[in-house]
């Protein structure tokens, strides 16, 4: 008789951005009239770049030649874009990375939630509080969290770091040893960051005690100010204990088209164990790469044109995440982030907690955002907006929030 | 101190396709004189049809535009995707299968890789011998294989049903009870296939022992004789028991492009827990869907155009299938495969091993086939050919096969 993986039961309701989704579709559907504006889930408005476009259209028509049609992708991924990250992603930042420690694959998302497999169950994770909430969830899934302890919204098994108006909402270097850190710079859902003196702070301490830093830097193409770093690379001693995540789903708008890679550098061991030759077997055998005509867009925004196109669809978002922080701010709100990041991270008023505020923001502004709790306990009476949304849409919800 | 997963450690060399691969370049590199025709690994070289190009650069059209553009897709694929598999693959076939029972993925080594995660450790395994080494190599990885023999190639853990020409290359029944079971229909690597008469066993069996069977179905579009089943779902019983694999890779030529998806009937459940609520949990926690584009790109082969485009590409392989069946029968060889199946399977000449013969023709023919014993113990004394090449490649490899 076939037996489950009991740890999925341990789950307690389900994914944030699926109820989200459930709550805003049963207000929409009892008030069909409403305009709602999401500031909610992290996604993109604006459409792909016209460099990008023409990627994608070159690439369409060499897959329908016999001569330029391309099977199977290389594991890693296409050396051509491997290059491409390798050089403007990292040596231009002073770092080197060899085209064998890049893994591209269908997103950050895909990445941070399988990187858990190359690791024995038997690790302590350390996450900041809040945080995405996908490594958390998989590390649930794989058994690695103990307990939930529903009245505290903590697992037992966990270490959890907040971030907080107390700690400037950057994580402290934890009291409990842990075996794998997650760290996200500059972070989902906070929208703070850290400086680049700070992050070597994680990197000495992660290489004092044997752990493994994995970091998602998704937002890095959002950085505005100097001496936040841009990969965690730029620390010393990074490459010893660091694997880093990347996507083209917030720097080039790819949350449809699906691209991210992983880097794990060869001097990253246990023992004498690659984690590189270990991510490199998981990746080749549990998957089978990203489309070519995704891997080519992806090679497009690297190229003088994508990069100006791609700045100023960041610079459009940025623009918007000012409006939302000045608006809120003006209006009486605690507001934070938006500076170096596409997130505004807001303390509710009134002492309501995150949901009221959600079901209040919904029915009041016809607004959508997300529930700083749904990101962990030390969430609880903050909430996320993004600035994804368009320029008129961002005014009008800050409009109505102001009316409020 | 961060704990490796140990269970990576046990994979005995490297993945099958990985070691042709670096063997063919080797003798490329000391042979650059030589014209190598591939016919090893299940890559197609046809280029995608023209109703699959029209759609794709449509779709990358709609990206391209703010009000047509997509970012997240929805979590189980998009709905007209979903649709036209729920109609023409299965309704045509007489089976029901809802909406939500389908998951659009990036392909089926993905699916056929991860699927394992929402089981436990403590499962035991049974898979065809030989077999396509995802399924037992991610089995390895979760820690559920035992130890591996390397004398006998067999790992402790997993019941092997072996498929020779004793067993017409089809499994039986096994006297152990396995928890899971593995099986592929038209299969890879025999390219034999078995009756509905005879799957109707299979089903009987799994629901009868409580086990789950994970049914490949990837090559269903090769079928060309009566009585063979396309979907497991024919047979009686079979929602109770069966989670289905599927691929856009083989029957549309999406190797490059990157698509599948897997069934899971409501109906299929461990006490009250439906195996389907925990795949859509997975799901929705560690991936973030496949492409826009490319699942337009796939919907695309539904239309009656597509359907046409796509029937003519298997028309062809085939004609490549019955090409090396006949040349190598008229050669002496003992062939079988290639009727239901792209792949033909054939006894290694003058007692060689699969190895053996996999460098004799690479060195003596310039041909790259795939090596019997790569895909299990009793796959040794056996070789793989793929009809996948060009007619001409195709034609060429079998004469230069005759010549020896």
């Amino acid at each position: 008789m076939f037996k489950i993986n009991e740890n999925y039961l341990k789950l307690p309701g389900s994914y944030l951005f699926s109820t989200i989704g459930r709550k805003v579709k049963e207000f929409t559907l009892e008030n069909p009239d409403k305009k709602i504006i999401r500031l909610g889930i992290g996604d993109v408005t604006l459409p792909l770049a016209p460099a990008v476009i023409s990627a994608l259209h070159n690439a369409v028509d060499e897959m329908a030649n016999k001569d330029t049609f391309k099977g199977y992708p290389p594991e890693l991924g296409y050396e051509f874009l491997r290059q491409a990250i390798a050089d403007h992603d990292f040596k231009s930042r002073g770092v080197t990375i060899a085209l064998d420690e890049i893994f591209i694959s269908d997103g950050a998302k895909s990445d941070s939630g399988n990187i858990g497999e190359i690791f024995d169950v038997d690790n302590k994770i350390a996450v900041c509080d809040p945080v995405y909430p996908v490594y958390v969830d998989s590390n649930v899934m794989a058994g690695r969290t103990g307990e939930y302890l529903p009245d505290l919204g903590k697992w037992t098994n966990v270490i959890y770091m907040p971030c907080t108006k107390e700690t400037n909402f950057a994580p402290e270097l934890p009291k409990e040893e842990p075996d794998i850190i997650y760290l996200c710079f500059p972070n989902n859902p906070t929208g703070s960051t850290i400086t680049k003196a700070e992050l070597q702070k994680w990197v000495d301490y992660a290489n004092k005690v044997g752990a493994v830093i994995i970091y998602d830097a998704a937002y890095e193409a959002y950085i505005s100010e100097e001496n936040v770093p841009h990969t965690i690379y730029e620390c010393e001693g990074a490459k010893t204990c660091a694997i880093e995540i990347r996507s083209f789903s917030k720097n080039a708008g790819f949350t449809g088209t699906r691209l991210g890679f992983t880097v794990i550098p060869k001097e990253l061991k246990s023992g004498d164990v690659m984690l590189n030759s270990l991510w490199a077997r998981r990746h080749g055998t549990k998957f089978n790469g990203a489309p070519y005509i995704i891997q080519a867009a992806g090679a497009s925004i690297y190229t003088e044109e994508g990069k100006r196109q791609t700045k100023e669809q960041i610079a459009y978002y940025m623009n918007n995440a000012k409006v939302i922080r000045e608006g809120l701010s003006a209006a009486g709100y605690s507001v934070s982030g938006g500076v170096n990041a596409p997130y505004i991270w807001l303390k509710t008023p009134d002492s309501m907690t995150s949901w009221e505020f959600f079901d209040y923001l919904l029915k009041e502004a016809n607004v959508v955002g997300t529930p700083g709790s749904g990101f962990g306990p030390s969430g609880e009476g903050y909430f996320r907006l993004t600035a994804f949304g368009t320029y008129e849409n961002t005014l009008e919800a800050i409009e109505r929030i102001k009316r409020l």
